[in-house]
């Protein structure tokens, strides 16, 4: 297979992960005879330092042309404590997830074995857990109008959802679910929200396709308890934007490190893979973050398009690492391995 | 002192848990000599079933006319799972906060030492964590416009906030934490949501006035897995109303059991005192809820009349309960205990 790759390293740690996830699709490529030609490309505060802006028209027309974006992190402190500041990285990211229509963005959430005791989480809670969170990623309070009055004085965020917003998602969804364990959790905040009620409506109109495919709901609050008192209840979770943003970051903890967490963020013609983890500006240049999310992400673009035994044999590197304690020192603290020495073994293990 | 509490018991288990805080208070006014008067109202999916509204006027009117209100909880599934349904259990409370202006929710949350193997977060992770939240409660997504086109198909909820809605919490934080361990940690979504830079610049304002106490910010989905991997490094989280929510229901996985979380919901004139939990429907009247959440809320009402040796008192008494293992199945699963044993122990003990 020949694949154009768009990669947008981004900041803080993302230039160093998302180089070891390069590695590990060229083992790839080498081994299964495919050819992946990447182009870097600006996004993020070091494409506003550059350019003046998070995403230059060059690197969206690359992302809109190519077959697949790979993606490291974004954001920067400078901008973070600066609430006034205009341009700011993240409206990068948001751009892009718009332009390219990346509706769904689907996080895996799955203990390894060998990591059973590293998550703050009781091993028998978090043994067997096993879901993905299907979290919607184009619409809600991310993009809706934003204003701040003259004065400065009252700011507002719209949070707005279609049924043509909904529906497309909770499709992948219930698909989703069809080939795991046939359950759907809706999260929503149905008791408060006109948006979740929407929802919960639209949900239950696209789940009768799938009669197969049981359908419950839970209100935010406590599915934010419930992932951590019991995370075996889940099989599919599916929510909205902001709800999915705090859910799947809080999950990470089932696995013991953020840093071991991918995601694929689908739309109808693109697909953007991302480690869930951010830029980490203080971990920047130490060569101390972990690229396994990153690397996991490139196991799923294989997986997107098919390459599903290559996609396999990346799974099995990074369980052959977490289980040589080839990690980084968020998953063993006294490890003596990097960001580099983690990618090498990765790659030379394919 | 002579304090005319409204009671309001509300939906599900409320009742039943209302009652043994009403117990608990009664029996410290028979001791400390206190005259405690409560009358009844209703509110919520029971005042929706006997008067047609969530919050009648008689129940509003008595409790702007009562020193303190001690609530129960709100909610009911017939609502749940109707998303068109026109009146609703919620808008009662809500309706409530707004009326009472009760714009500073507190939650408290601190592990039992003798209930630290009983969280699903590991002993060594949870022991010493001792934080509050104060959850700004009459703002937000909550109270914004709620729009529904009239095809059905377009929903939206406004988030707004204002600098004075923000600044009258954020002095009560600093206040808190002056008194605690002086840090407090803002909780926000500043790189994405407008209404979050405003937080942002108007709580460093304010900060100014406290430069004894130590500000830092997080993400809110950072957040989300701060609180389960490291809760020590807590004292103060200053945060939005919905924000407010979601962390404090997950926070509560740190104390094994929501059934022991208080809260307090604090205006310029009204106090009102309620269960994080909500109205957990399943176990209405089969006396298995936790009563201690109610308890401690009653605690919580008695310091904020400065009855701080009576609330003291309280706090002992449940330790007691937990102590002895006189605790209702969240806590242990087989307890022979129930909702009014654990709560006539505890009024027995004082
Ligand atoms: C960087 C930020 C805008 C982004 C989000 O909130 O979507 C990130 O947290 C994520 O989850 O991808
Ligand atoms: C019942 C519901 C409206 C309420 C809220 O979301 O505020 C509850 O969850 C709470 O935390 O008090």
């Amino acid at each position: 297979m020949n694949l154009k790759i768009a990669v947008l390293s981004g900041d803080g740690i993302g230039p160093e992960v998302i180089l070891q996830a390069k590695k590990t699709l060229y083992a790839i490529g080498v081994v299964y005879d495919h050819e992946f030609v990447f182009e870097d490309a600006l996004m993020g505060a070091v494409a506003i330092d550059k350019t003046g802006k998070p995403l230059p028209e060059q690197t969206l027309n690359l992302c809109l042309n190519t077959d697949a974006v790979l993606f490291g992190a974004i954001g920067d402190p400078k901008y973070d404590n600066n609430p006034s500041a205009k341009v700011r990285p993240e409206q990068g990211l948001l751009k892009l997830r718009k332009e390219l229509g990346l509706f769904a963005n689907i996080r895996p959430i799955k203990p390894y074995k060998s990591l059973l005791d590293s998550s703050p989480l009781k091993r028998h809670i978090i043994e067997g857990a096993d879901f993905t969170i299907f979290r919607e990623l184009t619409g809600g309070v991310y993009f809706g109008e934003k204003k701040l009055n003259d004065a400065g004085t009252i700011a507002s965020d719209l949070c707005e959802y279609s049924e043509e917003e909904i529906t497309r998602i909770t499709h992948l969804a219930f698909k989703a679910a069809q080939n795991r364990r046939k359950k759907v959790t809706m999260v929503d905040k149905a008791n408060v929200l006109e948006t979740s009620r929407l929802w919960r409506k639209v949900v239950k109109k696209v789940s009768e396709n799938y009669p197969d495919v049981l359908l419950d709901f839970l209100f935010v609050d406590n599915a934010a308890m419930q992932i951590i008192l019991n995370p075996k209840q889940f099989d599919v979770i599916l929510t909205e934007n902001l709800f999915g943003d705090i859910l799947s970051d809080e999950a990470s903890v089932i696995t013991g490190s953020i840093g071991l967490l991918a995601s694929a963020s689908l739309g109808n013609k693109n697909a953007l893979f991302e480690p869930i983890h951010g830029s980490y500006p203080q971990a920047k240049g130490k060569n101390i973050a972990n690229p396994i999310a990153s690397i996991l992400s490139a196991a799923m673009l294989l997986e997107h398009f098919g390459l599903h035994k290559e996609a396999k044999k990346v799974y099995e590197a990074v369980e052959k690492a977490i289980e040589y304690n080839v990690v980084t020192i968020d998953l063993k603290a006294d490890s003596k391995f990097g960001t580099n020495e983690v990618g090498d073994f990765i790659s030379n293990v394919i």
